[in-house]
């Protein structure tokens, strides 16, 4: 591996050079003037991929923007990783917050500044050069390969779905990695090995059949934002627990070992409640912070309103009030159960006094490749060398839907090697990318081949 | 009293006639494009004063609209009545739903139709054809009369108040009478002896310093929405009773015989329910629907308003949550007592994880005129020889300011002697005021003249 890790090390200016023509293309996915952007964009995926050494690429046509697809496969008997990654950018609005113009990218400080820098472009980017750097030095990689790089991951990527569901042999591969997220802390080899899922729902709750003045008719009648405050609150016991019968049931318990994992992050409830703004902490009892976020379900009320919302006082008693409540889940939860269990639940629960109206908004499965998961442990080792410490795994509190598609749809392990950090404003003005963990993470790309062409 | 009764009954024709002229002008003291009116309508209050035989009529300047003061001072000796009312009108809108033009006075069914029929031109006109009918027949009155006939009920009787404050003096009575209610129902007479006063407040809760995403900090911090849920809902018991320390402490119990009275109505929580279209009526636990309204103190939320409150999902941890929260009390609570011990509770409970600002946006005092005061039993008398059956003794849930500053001001019972009914459409279109009600009420009126004459 020598050769090759001197290789990339070596390139690293030209690897720069490359990803500021990716990353000067205004690939903005949501808005129509930038449609032959987009196209464009693709094209230069599909160049770039040629370019490495790929010996199939192709532009799939779609609904909407194209998904460039790519591979090798000349390694028979041998694992396929399948790189999953977006060429699509947000909008770059506020524009006047942008220090360098968000198309001209920018280094300063060791950091690529451009829309686009962390999420996804540099991060996908790294996946085509450790493959190049094999190519150059070996003439061939340790393992398949392929490509499914698209162009609609910030609008939804409603037609990649499509697309899954409809070429899952093409797709088929033993690892699905993806560098899409973020590591621990600067300099901190990570990997992130779960995910929560999602059950938002809406609850109308209606009292009298209009609006009521509280003078007349105020102790007489159930004020139906009384009772949702009722109803929400009984939701969570005293310790933070949910109150839905069967709500856990599903809930896979931490091990041992991953509580000491979390542990050993050293995480500062102290820093976190700073930034916050907020006195202390709260969260269900037993649970360290970490655990809370990663590996706990919660439930909150994302939204409430009803009666007189405006200056001063109107004396009504409302005859609605509607509420939205979403339960962030964890592996093996079920968003469909848990929605039917909050919907059961809240109607045994409500007063006969008001009518409750229960809509089911979203959901989403959680996920989990195991830590001992041959994948994860070949993705740990490849860090580690690159990085020059121990990986550490964490978990993550939100949801990428892609993530559970490509379990669903592929039945394979998916490897969540983010490079990116959650300080390099993805989403917002001055986006920006480490330099020093683009390297690394070609480097660990480049190792994770080698990692799991041993393992079988 | 025999030929005062027929005189009335023989005059009512002319006294229709007169309130038709009354009610033609447009006084809706809101709109500026009416303020002539309105001063025009002072005249006619004026002008009619000095008609009916009062020796004193001025018309008072103020910021706003005018006042008319009347009055006849001959019965050395004798109680002096102050008759409060107003000549001010609502607006019309929604115009379009008028079956007849609301200052083309209407007659239809044996009820008067037109703005300010039954708030308050027919109600307050009342009191000076039974004065009329007096002075026609015997020369004289039994009492000292005063009148004090404002322009700006509809507006918040500001004026009024500096008024009060001004010419306690002049207004000197030993009871004030006001016809701005409704009797219990058709041809029932009806006392008013207790209204509830209120403590309107509103509650911001803040708890991250940001509106935070529900995926990377759900679980770890406390959402306050959530937290405003609890602490509404922890306000009151199981038993529907308000749980703030001391908030019941000076409530006055309800008497055996009031208990009686409200019993003697035989209100029908079916109907009630049924009109309200609820499954069930709730309230606190040991109390009758007639009880829980009139005489027990209330806990409503009257709006709520945070996180996400568009169309679909959002999945957000709001920052910040704001509710108003209002108190309907009895007597002898003090709206600024339990302004105190709520702000004081609710700090007390709040969770230390959000902080929350509280502010006393409006407060009433309740009012009581107990049953057995000399006043209201002259009054019952009167209204049981004019209606020909016994008068009952209600209560009114809400709360009418004017009231309580007359009691505070003049330290005087106040008789509210209300004509009207709730389904005369005051404040809405096709306002209407029932002339055997008119009728009986200016027979009333005359009564009560005699009965609080005999009891000196």
């Amino acid at each position: 591996m020598k050769e090759i890790i001197n290789h990339i090390q070596n390139n690293k200016q030209t690897y720069i050079e490359e990803l500021k023509d990716f990353l000067r293309i205004p690939s903005i996915s949501t808005l129509s003037e930038n449609k032959k952007d987009v196209a464009g964009c693709a094209e230069f995926v599909s160049e770039n991929l040629k370019k490495i050494g790929l010996n199939r690429v192709e532009i799939f046509k779609t609904e909407g923007h194209p998904i460039v697809y790519g591979e090798w496969l000349g390694a028979p008997g041998k694992p396929t990783i399948l790189v999953y990654g977006h060429y699509d950018v947000q909008p770059v609005d506020p524009i006047e917050l942008w220090n360098s113009p968000p198309f001209e990218p920018t280094i300063k400080n060791g950091k690529i500044f451009a829309r686009g820098a962390t999420d996804d472009k540099g991060q996908v980017f790294m996946h085509f050069k450790s493959v190049e750097a094999f190519f150059k030095n070996e003439g061939s990689l340790p393992v398949n390969i392929k490509y499914i790089i698209e162009g609609e991951e910030e609008i939804g990527s409603e037609n990649l779905n499509v697309f899954l569901k409809n070429n899952t042999d093409l797709l088929k591969c033993d690892v699905v990695l993806i560098s899409d997220s973020s590591l621990y802390g600067p300099g901190i080899p990570t990997l992130t090995y779960a995910l929560r899922g999602l059950a938002y729902l809406e609850v109308e709750m209606i009292g009298p059949n209009r609006d009521l003045h509280s003078g007349s008719f105020g102790g007489s009648v159930a004020n139906p934002i009384n009772k949702m405050a009722q109803l929400i609150s009984e939701l969570q016991d005293k310790n933070g627990r949910i109150t839905i019968p069967g709500f856990y049931d599903d809930v896979i318990k931490l091990t041992k070992k991953e509580k000491e994992n979390f542990k050993a992050l050293k995480f500062s409830d102290k820093n976190f409640a700073k930034d916050l703004g907020v006195g202390q902490l709260e969260g269900e009892k037993g649970f360290t912070t970490l655990e809370r976020l990663w590996a706990r379900p919660t439930l909150d009320c994302n939204g409430i309103i009803g009666g007189f919302t405006g200056k001063g006082a109107k004396t009504v008693i409302p005859s609605k009030v509607t509420a939205k409540i979403s339960m962030r889940l964890v592996p093996d939860q079920n968003p469909n159960k848990i929605a039917k269990l909050f919907e059961r639940h809240l109607k045994k629960i409500a007063p006969k006094s008001v009518k409750i109206k229960v809509i089911n908004l979203h959901g989403a499965y959680p996920s989990l490749t195991a830590v001992d998961n041959p994948a994860n442990v070949a993705a740990a080792k490849a860090m580690s060398r690159a990085f020059g410490k121990e990986t550490v795994f964490m978990r993550e509190g939100g949801s990428i839907p892609i993530v559970t598609e490509f379990s669903k749809r592929l039945k394979s392990p998916v490897v969540l090697m983010g490079l990116g950090l959650n300080s390099e404003n993805l989403h917002s003005p001055n986006e920006h990318f480490d330099l020093n963990h683009f390297e690394l993470g070609i480097i660990s790309s480049a190792y994770f081949m080698r990692e799991l062409s041993d393992v079988n």
